[in-house]
Protein backbone atom coordinates (compact mmCIF):
# COMPACT_ATOMS: atom_id res chain seq x y z
CA UNK A 1 0.00 0.00 0.00
CA UNK A 2 2.69 2.36 0.60
CA UNK A 3 3.54 4.51 -3.07
CA UNK A 4 7.31 3.64 -2.76
CA UNK A 5 8.60 0.93 -4.86
CA UNK A 6 10.41 -1.34 -3.52
CA UNK A 7 11.48 -3.60 -6.56
CA UNK A 8 11.14 -3.04 -10.63
CA UNK A 9 9.02 -6.37 -10.38
CA UNK A 10 5.51 -5.59 -12.27
CA UNK A 11 4.09 -7.57 -9.82
CA UNK A 12 5.60 -6.02 -6.52
CA UNK A 13 4.60 -2.98 -8.05
CA UNK A 14 1.15 -3.50 -8.08
CA UNK A 15 0.78 -4.89 -4.84
CA UNK A 16 2.68 -1.95 -3.70
CA UNK A 17 -0.76 -0.12 -4.91
CA UNK A 18 -3.58 -2.02 -4.36
CA UNK A 19 -2.09 -5.31 -2.14
CA UNK A 20 -3.65 -5.45 0.22
CA UNK A 21 -7.19 -7.40 1.11
CA UNK A 22 -9.59 -4.58 1.68
CA UNK A 23 -8.47 -2.50 -0.67
CA UNK A 24 -9.12 -5.32 -3.15
CA UNK A 25 -12.29 -6.02 -1.74
CA UNK A 26 -12.83 -2.15 -2.08
CA UNK A 27 -12.25 -2.50 -5.95
CA UNK A 28 -14.01 -5.63 -6.37
CA UNK A 29 -17.04 -4.02 -4.88
CA UNK A 30 -16.09 -0.45 -7.64
CA UNK A 31 -15.76 -2.94 -10.11
CA UNK A 32 -18.07 -5.83 -10.50
CA UNK A 33 -20.92 -4.62 -8.15
CA UNK A 34 -21.10 -0.74 -9.03
CA UNK A 35 -20.71 0.59 -5.39
CA UNK A 36 -20.83 3.85 -5.44
CA UNK A 37 -21.23 6.04 -2.09
CA UNK A 38 -19.44 4.77 1.27
CA UNK A 39 -22.96 3.37 2.57
CA UNK A 40 -22.80 1.05 -0.38
CA UNK A 41 -19.06 0.05 -0.16
CA UNK A 42 -19.85 -0.50 3.84
CA UNK A 43 -22.63 -3.04 2.64
CA UNK A 44 -20.29 -6.07 1.49
CA UNK A 45 -20.18 -9.16 3.10
CA UNK A 46 -16.90 -9.26 4.57
CA UNK A 47 -18.21 -6.14 6.87
CA UNK A 48 -15.45 -3.95 6.56
CA UNK A 49 -14.88 -1.83 9.25
CA UNK A 50 -16.14 1.56 8.93
CA UNK A 51 -12.21 3.23 9.48
CA UNK A 52 -10.73 0.56 7.06
CA UNK A 53 -12.98 1.57 4.37
CA UNK A 54 -12.96 5.56 5.13
CA UNK A 55 -8.70 5.06 4.85
CA UNK A 56 -8.89 2.56 1.94
CA UNK A 57 -11.09 5.35 -0.10
CA UNK A 58 -8.74 7.88 0.63
CA UNK A 59 -5.77 5.80 -0.68
CA UNK A 60 -7.54 4.62 -3.87
CA UNK A 61 -8.32 8.46 -4.52
CA UNK A 62 -4.86 9.57 -3.77
CA UNK A 63 -3.54 6.79 -6.10
CA UNK A 64 -5.98 7.17 -8.79
CA UNK A 65 -8.18 4.35 -8.94
CA UNK A 66 -11.11 5.99 -8.04
CA UNK A 67 -12.61 9.61 -8.22
CA UNK A 68 -14.96 11.44 -6.37
CA UNK A 69 -17.30 12.61 -8.15
CA UNK A 70 -19.95 15.16 -6.11
CA UNK A 71 -23.83 14.62 -6.72
CA UNK A 72 -25.11 16.91 -4.01
CA UNK A 73 -24.60 20.46 -2.23
CA UNK A 74 -25.77 21.28 0.71
CA UNK A 75 -24.56 18.98 2.55
CA UNK A 76 -22.00 17.86 0.15
CA UNK A 77 -22.23 14.19 -0.94
CA UNK A 78 -20.38 12.27 -3.66
CA UNK A 79 -19.80 8.86 -5.12
CA UNK A 80 -16.53 6.93 -5.56
CA UNK A 81 -16.08 5.91 -9.41
CA UNK A 82 -13.77 3.81 -10.67
CA UNK A 83 -11.09 5.44 -12.97
CA UNK A 84 -9.61 4.20 -16.35
CA UNK A 85 -6.54 3.03 -14.91
CA UNK A 86 -8.68 1.36 -11.77
CA UNK A 87 -10.75 -0.36 -15.02
CA UNK A 88 -7.61 -2.67 -16.15
CA UNK A 89 -7.57 -4.10 -12.18
CA UNK A 90 -10.52 -6.06 -13.52
CA UNK A 91 -8.61 -8.52 -14.60
CA UNK A 92 -6.65 -9.56 -11.28
CA UNK A 93 -9.81 -9.23 -9.56
CA UNK A 94 -11.38 -11.88 -12.47
CA UNK A 95 -8.26 -13.96 -11.93
CA UNK A 96 -8.65 -14.28 -8.19
CA UNK A 97 -12.80 -14.76 -9.21
CA UNK A 98 -11.90 -17.91 -10.95
CA UNK A 99 -9.33 -19.16 -8.39
CA UNK A 100 -11.55 -18.71 -5.62
CA UNK A 101 -14.27 -20.57 -7.52
CA UNK A 102 -12.13 -23.93 -8.95
CA UNK A 103 -9.70 -24.38 -5.72
CA UNK A 104 -11.84 -23.22 -2.58
CA UNK A 105 -14.99 -25.22 -3.59
CA UNK A 106 -16.55 -26.80 -0.50
CA UNK B 1 -4.25 -14.62 5.40
CA UNK B 2 -7.14 -16.11 7.96
CA UNK B 3 -8.40 -19.37 7.01
CA UNK B 4 -11.98 -18.61 7.73
CA UNK B 5 -14.54 -17.16 5.17
CA UNK B 6 -16.41 -14.26 5.95
CA UNK B 7 -18.43 -14.63 2.61
CA UNK B 8 -18.73 -16.74 -0.18
CA UNK B 9 -17.45 -14.30 -2.83
CA UNK B 10 -14.61 -15.83 -4.46
CA UNK B 11 -12.82 -13.66 -4.93
CA UNK B 12 -12.73 -12.67 -1.17
CA UNK B 13 -11.98 -16.07 -0.59
CA UNK B 14 -9.30 -16.16 -2.52
CA UNK B 15 -7.75 -13.17 -0.54
CA UNK B 16 -8.26 -14.82 3.03
CA UNK B 17 -5.75 -17.59 1.95
CA UNK B 18 -3.38 -15.42 0.01
CA UNK B 19 -4.47 -11.74 0.13
CA UNK B 20 -1.58 -10.25 1.49
CA UNK B 21 1.63 -8.80 -0.41
CA UNK B 22 4.04 -11.18 1.20
CA UNK B 23 2.63 -14.19 0.28
CA UNK B 24 1.99 -13.19 -3.00
CA UNK B 25 5.17 -12.66 -3.72
CA UNK B 26 6.56 -15.82 -1.93
CA UNK B 27 4.06 -17.14 -4.58
CA UNK B 28 5.56 -15.26 -7.39
CA UNK B 29 9.24 -16.44 -6.69
CA UNK B 30 7.49 -19.87 -6.14
CA UNK B 31 5.64 -20.39 -9.58
CA UNK B 32 7.56 -17.68 -11.17
CA UNK B 33 11.43 -17.49 -10.07
CA UNK B 34 11.56 -21.25 -9.13
CA UNK B 35 12.87 -20.49 -5.94
CA UNK B 36 13.20 -23.58 -3.57
CA UNK B 37 15.43 -23.27 -0.63
CA UNK B 38 14.73 -20.53 2.15
CA UNK B 39 18.23 -18.93 0.85
CA UNK B 40 16.28 -18.49 -2.28
CA UNK B 41 13.26 -16.63 -1.19
CA UNK B 42 14.55 -14.76 0.96
CA UNK B 43 16.97 -13.37 -1.73
CA UNK B 44 13.95 -11.68 -3.56
CA UNK B 45 14.79 -7.70 -4.62
CA UNK B 46 12.13 -6.65 -2.21
CA UNK B 47 14.12 -7.45 0.73
CA UNK B 48 10.96 -9.85 2.58
CA UNK B 49 12.12 -9.95 6.16
CA UNK B 50 13.18 -13.40 7.69
CA UNK B 51 10.57 -13.91 10.43
CA UNK B 52 7.77 -12.89 7.88
CA UNK B 53 9.29 -15.57 5.14
CA UNK B 54 9.29 -18.06 7.95
CA UNK B 55 5.96 -17.25 8.83
CA UNK B 56 4.28 -17.33 5.07
CA UNK B 57 6.49 -20.65 4.05
CA UNK B 58 4.62 -21.84 7.20
CA UNK B 59 1.47 -20.54 6.44
CA UNK B 60 1.73 -22.03 2.47
CA UNK B 61 2.01 -25.19 3.89
CA UNK B 62 -0.82 -25.32 5.87
CA UNK B 63 -2.79 -24.19 3.20
CA UNK B 64 -1.91 -26.51 0.46
CA UNK B 65 0.11 -24.03 -2.16
CA UNK B 66 4.05 -25.47 -0.98
CA UNK B 67 4.72 -28.97 0.23
CA UNK B 68 7.82 -29.51 1.92
CA UNK B 69 10.64 -31.72 -0.32
CA UNK B 70 13.60 -33.36 2.12
CA UNK B 71 16.51 -32.97 -0.11
CA UNK B 72 19.43 -33.84 2.49
CA UNK B 73 19.90 -35.48 5.99
CA UNK B 74 21.97 -34.55 9.04
CA UNK B 75 20.99 -32.09 8.78
CA UNK B 76 17.63 -32.23 7.44
CA UNK B 77 17.37 -29.91 4.55
CA UNK B 78 14.03 -29.75 2.56
CA UNK B 79 12.79 -27.27 -0.93
CA UNK B 80 9.12 -25.99 -0.81
CA UNK B 81 7.61 -26.63 -4.06
CA UNK B 82 4.36 -25.53 -5.62
CA UNK B 83 1.55 -27.72 -5.43
CA UNK B 84 -0.69 -28.05 -8.40
CA UNK B 85 -3.33 -26.09 -6.36
CA UNK B 86 -0.73 -23.34 -6.15
CA UNK B 87 -0.21 -23.94 -10.10
CA UNK B 88 -3.73 -22.36 -10.26
CA UNK B 89 -2.73 -18.97 -8.98
CA UNK B 90 -0.31 -18.38 -12.03
CA UNK B 91 -3.10 -16.24 -13.65
CA UNK B 92 -3.80 -13.97 -10.68
CA UNK B 93 0.32 -13.52 -10.55
CA UNK B 94 0.31 -12.95 -14.32
CA UNK B 95 -2.80 -10.66 -14.46
CA UNK B 96 -0.95 -8.74 -11.86
CA UNK B 97 2.63 -8.39 -14.03
CA UNK B 98 0.52 -7.43 -16.67
CA UNK B 99 -1.70 -4.87 -14.93
CA UNK B 100 2.03 -3.52 -13.44
CA UNK B 101 3.65 -3.63 -16.93
CA UNK B 102 0.82 -1.54 -18.30
CA UNK B 103 -0.15 1.15 -15.95
CA UNK B 104 2.34 1.79 -13.69
CA UNK B 105 5.19 2.63 -16.41
CA UNK B 106 7.72 5.62 -14.67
Amino acid sequence: MTPSHRSNCPVARTLDLVGDRWTLLVMRDALMFKAKSFAEFEQNPEKIPTSVLADRLKRLVETGFLTKVPYQKKPTRHHYVATEKAKALRPVIQAMKKFGEAELKG
